[in-house]
């Protein structure tokens, strides 16, 4: 498994309500990708948000995203955290 | 206390150990303009690095970052996290 963090960055206004139901559709089929997204963060400001997953490739976490209707506008993994 | 996430666009090849350093750095002086640098998150290969921080606002963590030699691109207030 590798780590990944997505970004949205066209979400402005976004409300927690909208959030929680985006991420719980991600969580509803994600073992279908064997991904699992573990936290997310937005700024309905600038529209900006950010997803952190566990999966096996980049290509799962974009077809989840995609299939939930929200597609990733980046998807980058994570080979360093401090 | 507010929560954020500033992203640096431009790291490209950034190894752990620079990563690690240029963190610590940050950690070192934070608490000159009350910030709580959480995690940091990196792809090396796209060059994005995330970081996560609580701060009285945008500006203190962007003088932190600035001062240590590695400015933030981007510093968006997380106000949602699920």
């Amino acid at each position: 498994m590798a780590k990944f963090m997505d970004v949205h960055t066209s979400m402005t206004g976004v409300s927690a309500e909208d959030l929680k139901a985006a991420h719980q559709a991600d969580l509803d089929i994600q073992g279908e990708e064997g991904v699992d997204f573990q936290q997310a963060w937005a700024d309905p400001t600038t529209g900006h948000v950010f997803c952190l997953s566990e999966a096996p490739n980049a290509e799962a976490v974009r077809r989840i995203h995609e299939r939930t209707g929200h597609p990733a506008d980046q998807i980058h993994e994570i080979t360093i955290t401090v």
